[in-house]
């Protein structure tokens, strides 16, 4: 069993998983970070060592590297060979191909830092480079979580893209949605309860079969209302484009 | 108070109002639909008389307006001067301009017929041509939920327009995300939580202050591998467009 850690980073996902892991009786033995200020508050929270030089990198039985993904092959390079493993969803194994044992953890969520995280629930992409290897970060993760995945660098990027799909743009629609609410003073919380729904009801059939709305409808005139009331023109773009495709993705 | 309506439509809304109006105790005396088979099937649920002619409406308290945008005017041409209400987001109270007392009532909600809807919790846009129907219209909502606001036509396309983005437009997003998912084998169940997740934080602070992923990290290689990851061009087009506008948003 995995007992000492090093993170690498102190962004969202580090200080989440920093916190869930120590509270979880883990040892979180150091905390290497570019910004002193986020790892200062992380490592001394998880009562942890802050180092901000990769040499200074101590002897542990696993490095976590939580850093953005462009960083993580500059690191991987450096980095003495512990057993280590990235929580990127997009960066492949691949990454850390010279090393003796080596993995991925990928929770599936969208994680801020001044929020509270129910791991338990979040699916947990895993993969390494040995079977061995493999067991003990499974291990680790069930401290996290309940829904553990063994999945191939291949899939995990596919999962990846869905979530920020599903995720990230859906938020930006919210966002679109607010903005226009704002724009009219009137309080965005009108929608709260619908976005809730739309977002349930994909628990209860393929999202294809909840689709409802002006484009399904192929109710033009209220599209044709909708584009000439939007000022945004980007918005407008984004509105024509989508409603485009709903229409398409029901004429399959 | 009104305690004798006439529903016309036999979809989705006039469904679940039925049922619902029926079940607080309110008379649907007849259903007026196009589509004998559904228009039966609701009239034989809520006790009513179903009647696909409208010259054969009968005397009632209300006539409430349940069907596509498009047929609203249309038919408000042809009813009798009975009170009467449409259920529709983008259409204006102007559509009623010849009626002695008129409204509309705009639940704010995705709502399809095989599923279960608790209206309690649903906005509803209320609108009327004069305070006293006004005060009819809003005691019978009352019946329907606890959130009723008073609504000008204007404000209510807007809320209309807000909602089709928020809701129609996420779930579209879902609908490629499964369609990708599943493209791979991946089960789409593994994105649950996140959907919930997104959704729930739009309560819980303005959405563009819960944005996450590659666009707004500026993440340009995590970009640039999903665009070249999505066969299908058209969904490469909306990742392209909705990037680039997570971005832009974030730089205003």
């Amino acid at each position: 069993m995995i007992k000492k850690i090093t993170i690498i980073g102190s962004g969202n996902i580090a200080h989440h998983l920093g916190v869930k892991l120590f509270n979880s009786g883990i040892n979180i033995h150091q905390v290497l970070a570019r910004n002193k200020k986020s790892g200062l508050k992380l490592a001394s929270k998880i009562n942890s060592i802050f180092i901000n030089d990769i040499k200074k990198i101590e002897v542990s039985e696993l490095i976590l590297i939580c850093v953005n993904d462009d960083n993580i092959y500059k690191i991987a390079n450096q980095l003495p060979d512990i057993p280590v493993v990235h929580t990127s969803g997009n960066t492949s194994i691949e990454v850390f191909k010279n090393k003796k044992n080596s993995g991925v953890i990928y929770p599936v969520q969208t994680i801020r830092k001044n929020q509270r995280v129910n791991f338990k629930k979040i699916p947990i992409c895993v993969e390494a480079n040995n079977d061995l290897f493999q067991s003990k970060i499974i291990n680790l993760c069930k401290l996290l979580s309940d829904k553990i995945l063994v999945t191939s660098s291949e899939k995990r990027k596919k999962i990846h893209l869905s979530a920020v799909i599903a995720s990230n743009f859906s938020n930006f629609c919210y966002t679109m949605s607010y903005n226009i609410l704002k724009d009219n003073k009137i309080n965005f919380d009108i929608l709260h309860n619908l976005i809730i729904q739309t977002a349930k009801n994909c628990k209860l059939r393929e999202p294809k079969l909840n689709q409802t709305g002006p484009a399904i409808r192929k109710d033009k005139t209220t599209i044709r209302e909708h584009l000439a009331s939007i000022n945004d023109i980007h918005y407008k773009k984004i509105y024509k484009l989508l409603s485009e495709n709903i229409l398409k993705e029901h004429e399959k």
